[in-house]
């Protein structure tokens, strides 16, 4: 059977002070009044029903995240007691939906990035469910045209087209994962046709995954048999609570996929086409991307506004009745929030984490 | 008998959105947490007893300037009922003062401007009041030595010196009025030494400045006569609502002081030298130079701040626990208050009151 696992978790920094330790940028309804993750769960819906989606996510978001997807069932919210990196957060729901269908084939997809069309995702995934069920070795990566030479984005360097049962094309073997690039190796990486962004989504067999996991991370993959063997008995919480913080800390890119790109364990990688805009909105100026904007491009959410001669500026409020008002302003990111605000230029967004952390520093926790 | 009164009115709009229509500049606890009027009052309270100390208002700010000044007998807060410029709100007390005492002396101050040092504003009001005793026809003005060729300022051009019972010495008739120059007439009067800035301050006998209402602006004269004979009595309230809003208006440089100087009326004019600091506080630069500054120039009240390289900016908020932060942000103005916040670059300081006309448009009323 075919499942969906939603990858919900974060640290909340780079949208602070909106986003925050309790809420991080997947729970803020910041897309049109919709949360991110709330997106991303009725991308799947059009897929799958709801008792066969589920998110993984802090456990200290699972009364925000039950309150954002009300149609989910609540035994589907899997809550990390603290977050493990990517190859737990992954090998987690597939311990669990392999103790209950030996063949879950599970489509692990990101909350992070506003993503459209709906129609072109969802075509990506079904053909990443057709490979893992006629290629079940195949550990199924997504990859993104990469639209111009990012260099904060790893990239897969595909290899040769894969034969799937109606034909060939948009899936192909992975001949190898390149990390962040410099900016002449990006360029290089685009103008080639062979290298995709790599969108952190998956699909695979469950069986498959844990069989990489058991044999090159075993002691995740023995913490995760051990709690997906308690997980539908009453000892569900205290053997979770005892576990999972153990685990090694490790992502699934280093962990697992790197070596099966290398042909180190027994799985195989794939990456299929996603022909989909993708739009990373962690960071002010590229969440703005999704905002409305007034006749001088100023892209405001939330709030009420008055300008004088203020242009190209990003404005956001977590208050619908505080007035947020400029003269003279151009290029500059006001956020608003009940207890903090921030002022930055939008060429210091990225510096949002630095700022984060120095608050941290200077508040032990206040305002996080 | 002598007597002081503050000018306490003002429309709020220059350090908008801190000062509101209910809670103008002079209201604003912005000075180290005291108010500019609190300041005023002190400085007068070195010279005069309370009960000698009168307060000239807008009659909806009673509750919030009686608060402020909890030592002042709540009878010598002198309310108007709408503002009807400066002729009337100093017409106003020299009235009510006339009227109980005949000899009533009086100096009236404004609380615009931070002063100091408090000694040497008080030996002007006192050698004032000497020039008011010894020279019953003269109405007098303080002139402060001008510091550079500020042209948003009226000038006072000196005449010969006035003798007094004790020598010659910082007290001059004055020759004319001048509106705000230009800048190199600015200069100019800089230059010659023989010019002050106009402070706006005054010394008189009632009787003295009555007898000009009533030969200048007779309407105005007869309103106040009206309004002192009814304070006394029951009938206070009703007279001074009756009355007041009806006087004509106009300021007492044009009604009154202009003519004088050119020898109109039955009174002369003289300038006593004030020689103090005289910080105008009436836009968010000039009010940031009595703020507290990091060791990166930036002044800060209230709230409380997290900079990573922020230089020269100011900062306030009326919430002690409103966390504001900043990034790369260089002269910029962050005012915070619970239902506004203004964002603006310093050179735009002088922008605020059109900003506040636009929101007023914009907001019918709210956020004024």
């Amino acid at each position: 059977m075919e499942y969906g696992v939603i990858m919900a978790g974060g640290s909340g920094t780079r949208l602070w002070p909106l986003s925050r330790i309790n809420r991080p940028k997947q729970l803020l309804p910041v897309v049109h009044g919709r949360t991110l993750l709330r997106l991303s769960y009725e991308r799947l819906l059009g897929m799958l029903p709801p008792e066969r989606i589920f998110i993984c996510t802090g456990a200290m978001h699972r009364e925000i995240v039950l309150a954002d997807l009300p149609e989910l069932p609540p035994d589907n919210l899997l809550g990390e007691p603290i977050g493990r990196d990517t190859a737990n957060a992954v090998g987690f729901p597939a311990a669990i939906l392999h103790a209950r269908d030996k063949d879950a084939i599970v489509a692990v997809v990101s909350a992070d990035h506003v993503i459209s069309p709906v129609d072109a995702f969802q075509a990506a995934v079904r053909k990443g469910f057709q490979v893992a069920n006629e290629h079940p070795q195949m550990l199924v990566t997504f990859g993104i045209i990469p639209s111009y030479g990012h260099t904060g984005l790893g990239y897969i360097h595909r290899g040769e087209a894969l034969k799937l049962s109606n034909g060939v094309g948009g899936a192909y073997r992975v001949q190898a994962f390149k990390e962040k690039p410099d900016k002449a190796t990006a360029d290089r990486y685009v103008e080639s046709g062979r290298y995709y962004w790599n969108s952190g989504m998956f699909v695979w067999r469950c069986d498959t995954v844990l069989g990489e996991l058991q044999a090159h991370l075993p002691e995740s993959y023995a913490g995760l048999m051990k709690i997906a063997a308690a997980w539908d008995t009453p000892q569900r919480d205290q053997v979770l609570n005892e576990t999972y913080p153990k685990l090694p800390k490790i992502s699934i890119d280093y962990g697992v996929m790197e070596l099966a790109s290398q042909h180190k364990g027994k799985a195989h990688v794939a990456v299929v086409e996603m022909l989909v805009q993708w739009l990373d909105v962690g960071s002010w100026p590229a969440l703005a991307e999704t905002m409305p904007i007034d006749e001088h491009n100023n892209a405001t959410e939330g709030g009420v506004c008055c300008f004088v001669d203020a242009e190209d500026n990003i404005v956001v409020s977590d208050d619908p009745d505080h007035l947020i008002s400029a003269i003279g302003l151009n290029d500059m990111i006001i956020v608003h929030t009940k207890d903090a605000t921030l002022v930055c230029p939008k060429n210091a967004a990225e510096r949002v984490k630095e700022l984060v952390g120095r608050v941290r520093e200077k508040f032990h926790g206040k305002y996080q």
